[in-house]
C-alpha cells in the first residue's frame, strides 16, 4: 500500500521540518483526540510564497501557493502533533486566501490545499472547509490555512 | 408546537437542498457529537447575493444576504448531517462580510443569519459568533457564514 | 503563588465586566469541557480602540489593541463562562488585525493578545493561533480576537 508520505512525494513535496512559531503560541494543541493546528503559510526552504490573488498571482499560482501551506500544515499534524498520517482525520481546513477586493475564486485556490490533503490522506482527508479573501497576510504570504484534526486512537 | 422547519417558513424560507461542493471538501465532517460545517454562501434557487458592504450593497441587503446563507447553513446540518434540527444546538458561527476597508457594521449585517437561526432554533441556537470584514469572497458573494453545531443525542 | 488576575494587573489590567451582546448571540458557549469564545474587539473603558495597521496605527499601538482584545477574552471567559482562570487551558485563538492590503507583519500585533495571555495563564495558555489580516472590522475596530478554551474539571 502507498503511505500518505509516498503519495506526498507523488506530489513532488518532502515533508519539511516545520519552523518554530516566533512567538509565545505554539504549533498545535491537543485536547482529547483534536488536534488543533496554527495557521500555516505558504513558504518553503526557498523562502515565503508571496503575492495576491487577482494583482501579481494567478489561480494556478494561487494554487500551488495553497499546496505550500498545506504541506506545511500535514508538517505539523506529524512533527509538532507527532501523529502517524494513517491515524488522521481532517476535520476543518479554512483557507484563507491574500486578494484584492474584485477577485471571485478563492474556493479554486484553496482547492490546492483541498486536493493535496485528500490525495495523501484519502478518505479520511476530506474536510468542511471554508475559503475567503483576506486583505493581508504574514509576510505577505499568498495563502494561509489552519485547521482541526482527529487523532485516531 | 411549531417546529423549526415551521419557524423557517415564518421567515419566507423552504429549506432548500443543498449544492454538492465543486471540490474535494465536504459540506460537513463529524466527530462525536460535533459537526463542523463549511463555509455557506449568500445564495438561493435565482443565484448568487453578491455585493460589497460599504459599496453596492446597505445594512438592510446585507442582513438579507445573511439570511439566506444562514439558511443553506441549515440546510447542510439536516441534509448533509442527517440531523433533526430539534435536536441541534449552534454552538459558534462565523459570519464572514464583504466589505470595503470603511464599512465598521459587520455586527448589523451578522445579524441577519444569527437572528434566522436563534428564530428557528430556538435557545438552542443561541450561538457564539465572530462578525469580520473580508477583503472578498468566493463568486462575489456578499456573506459566507460557517459553523460549529453540537447534535443532542 | 501569583495568582492569573495578579498577572493580570501586572499588564496594567483589571478584568472588566463584559459587555452584552446588542444581538441574539451570546459570549460564550460550552460543549463538555470546550466554550466557544465570541470575537472581542479591542475596547475598553475608555472606547473603542479604532484604526487600520499600515495606515493610522503603527505595530506598538496595533499589539497594545490585541491587549485590550485579550484582556476582554479572558474577561469573557471568567464572567460569562464562569471560569476559574486556573482551570482554564487556550487551545485556539484566532487575531482578527484591521489592515491596509500592503501591511504584512500581523503576526507581530497579533503578539500583544499572545504575550499577554501567555503571561497571564503561564503554559496553560499556550495557544494554537492564526493571525490574519481583514479588511475592517466592527465599529472600526484594530483588533478582534475569538477563541477555544478548555476548562479542566
Amino acid at each position: 500500500m502507498t503511505s500518505p508520505l509516498d503519495k506526498l512525494r507523488e506530489y513532488g513535496y518532502e515533508l519539511p521540518m516545520p519552523k518554530a512559531p516566533v512567538a509565545t503560541y505554539i504549533p498545535v494543541t491537543r485536547s482529547g483526540n483534536i488536534v488543533y493546528v496554527s495557521g500555516q503559510i505558504s513558504s518553503d526552504a526557498s523562502g515565503v510564497a508571496a503575492g495576491k490573488l487577482g494583482d501579481n498571482m494567478n489561480v494556478v499560482q494561487g494554487g500551488n501557493a495553497a499546496e505550500l501551506a498545506a504541506v506545511n500544515f500535514l508538517s505539523q499534524v506529524v512533527h509538532s502533533a507527532g501523529a502517524d498520517l494513517t491515524k488522521v482525520r481532517v476535520l476543518k481546513l479554512t483557507v484563507f486566501v491574500n486578494s484584492t477586493p474584485e477577485f471571485a475564486e478563492h474556493h479554486l485556490v484553496a482547492n490546492g490545499a483541498s486536493n493535496l490533503i485528500v490525495g495523501v490522506l484519502g478518505d479520511k482527508g476530506k474536510h468542511a472547509r471554508s475559503a475567503i479573501g483576506m486583505a493581508a497576510l504574514p509576510l505577505g504570504a499568498a495563502v494561509e490555512v489552519e485547521g482541526i484534526v482527529e487523532i485516531e486512537a
